[in-house]
């Protein structure tokens, strides 16, 4: 088991963000997470810190023992990490809010940890709302590998500890809405067309909801989403298979993708001029700004990444936006550039110049087709 | 005297808009009219068509003799002139929206007519609201040329044709507004650092109409003018003389010029990163976009005008601004690319991906300064 290198968010990132997946132009991830809870402990509210901690180390000897699939393990123990790691760590997909507080100062109770391999495909929180969440991620439209990646890190750690089963219900949870399966399977998905055609998305979302799935935006809860980048996942967790539950979102998720395609289409029909405008002044703003907030950053990663799918951009691949998407972030900022605010985070402003530094040097020489204007 | 060259706007421009001149940082150009009227004609109101047209080829006879500075005059009957023709006429400032209507279809009374020197830096409209309104233009802030300009104009025209004059009231004309000098002088002055704080522009505005002295967008009427070019002139044109009035404009505005400067100053010590951003953004989407409107087009030059006067822009100058601001009305864009719309006007899309490539083209070399994000 490694412990976390100071630089490692700075370099190399999870194996999910650099490979291609299935339907990658619309699809970005798909995550498969497990809820469990370890035997013969109280859950977590009720756990005190030396039972967690006592927790920790019987999963951290299972993992140990039985390694895990993508790599040696990453251990870290939040409680001694700092609130830069801790924020890095929720960049990254790997601990949750409640789980990582990032202040500095924040007292995060003894037991709490993350684990994760090197290619970061499966990972697990420590005495979160429950005392495992286990993790699966995958690129594109590919449950059945996320699925596949939790499940192994499952089977591991279950051939070592008991965790509490019962034949009726199922695993047990600390929140009724897991028992069962504990499974929530969720998808990334790219929708600038429909985000477009405020009406379809809508539409959208409503089948989504009568089906069991919720939806939501990835990056802020507004009205719409961040860079149009929203999460489609089972609500339901209790009285099916594991199986079954994928097989909703296999049977919802690929009429959603189609449709953003259809959509994309058409407005490259109907109007192709305003798109590849839209398109080519984002690169233009990516590689000509000074300061730019994760949100407008967000607005126009997405233009682009929408407009490579269409072939309306040269010279970048979905890939390096999604792997932008993270590395904005303003922990991922700050990891690159350690000197930059002594022991504490960065300020807005600071971020904001380093957002834009960083997106000028990866976007600044791409550029966007059209037919060109004659002068 | 020459007749108007199919492709005379499509060239070269107007010596103003070539040469540098006083604080053309914050002053792009002056203007001073002559409002004049032939004696022993009614004023334009009640003179028919048959008399203004004679009085037309007396006004023409009289240049023709006597010449004028600036080149070879070129002389265009409105009536005669296509829609476009007239709409350069107006987009050149060498005729009035009354003077020159840009409806193909529109009857234009016989007599009107204009007619300018090579190099645009006089010119005159005939049988607009007065039988003549003579015009000088410089670049800069230079008020001595432009009355010199028009001056000359006004005097090869007394030395022909005799005007109406009252010994009382001075130069009579068909506004009473007007009577006594008949002189207006303006600068068109580019505000964006005050543009940006709205309280001092007000401030600035209403000095200048204490002192009797108005002050209205270059281009729109709205709360701000696009682009924040602005035009200060005198009101008021009797009871005094040429050298008084122009005397207002020389004791006002070197203060707004040099008020400018320092918010400029204060703007770029105070809030650099932000106005690097402005300037760069701006001149990547003008690098960047394949449609851009008038008023969207007259932003970013804006900021890239101030950036230019700031020295955050290598490589363009503030006259290929002004220039630009010229080039990309609808006329000027039609005028380069005679063969795009067949015998009418330009529809809106198509000229705003016509602006889009000139810009484009244009500005597309240039880059912004600024601090070098790491990454």
């Amino acid at each position: 088991m490694r412990p976390l290198e100071p630089l490692h968010f700075a370099g190399e990132v999870g194996s999910w963000l650099r490979t291609l997946g299935p339907d990658q132009d619309v699809a970005v991830s798909c995550r498969v997470r497990l809820a469990r809870n370890l035997a013969g402990y109280p859950f977590v509210t009720r756990l005190d810190e030396k039972r967690a901690g006592q927790l920790a180390a019987r999963v951290r000897d299972a993992i140990e023992r039985r390694g895990v699939a993508g790599g040696d393990p990453v251990w870290v123990d939040l409680p001694e990490a700092s609130g830069l790691v801790r924020l890095l760590l929720r960049e990254r997909h790997l601990a949750s809010r409640d789980h990582a507080p990032v202040e500095e100062r924040a007292r995060v109770p003894a037991g709490r940890a993350v684990v994760f391999a090197t290619d970061e495909s499966s990972s697990a929180m420590v005495n979160e709302e429950d005392h495992l969440r286990l993790q699966g991620l995958s690129a594109g439209f590919d449950l059945e590998t996320a699925f596949r990646e939790v499940g192994e890190l499952d089977q591991a750690i279950e051939n070592e500890i008991d965790v509490a089963y019962s034949t009726r219900l199922g695993y047990l949870t600390a929140c009724p809405t897991n028992v069962g399966t504990g499974m929530r399977a969720s998808v990334m998905l790219h929708l600038p067309a429909l985000g477009m055609v405020r009406a379809e998305l809508e539409k959208v979302f409503a089948a989504a909801h009568r089906t069991g799935l919720a939806v939501r935006g990835m990056y802020g809860e507004g009205s719409r989403a961040a860079g149009d980048f929203y999460q489609v996942s089972n609500q339901i967790t209790l009285g099916r298979s594991e199986e079954d539950l994928l097989a909703e979102l296999r049977a919802l998720v690929p009429g959603i993708i189609e449709f953003e395609r259809r959509v994309r289409s058409l407005l490259l029909e109907q109007r192709r001029g305003a798109l590849e405008d839209r398109v080519a002044r984002s690169l233009g703003t990516l590689a000509a700004a000074r300061m730019l907030s994760t949100e407008d950053a967000l607005r126009h990663l997405s233009h682009v990444r929408l407009g490579i799918a269409l072939g309306l951009v040269e010279g970048h691949d979905t890939k390096t936006i999604d792997l932008a998407a993270i590395r904005i972030q303003r922990g991922h900022l700050q990891a690159r550039h350690p000197d930059e605010a002594g022991a504490g985070l960065l300020d807005s402003p600071a971020r904001d110049r380093l957002r834009a530094g960083y997106l000028r040097t990866l976007l600044g020489g791409g550029s966007a087709r059209g037919e060109e204007g004659t002068t």
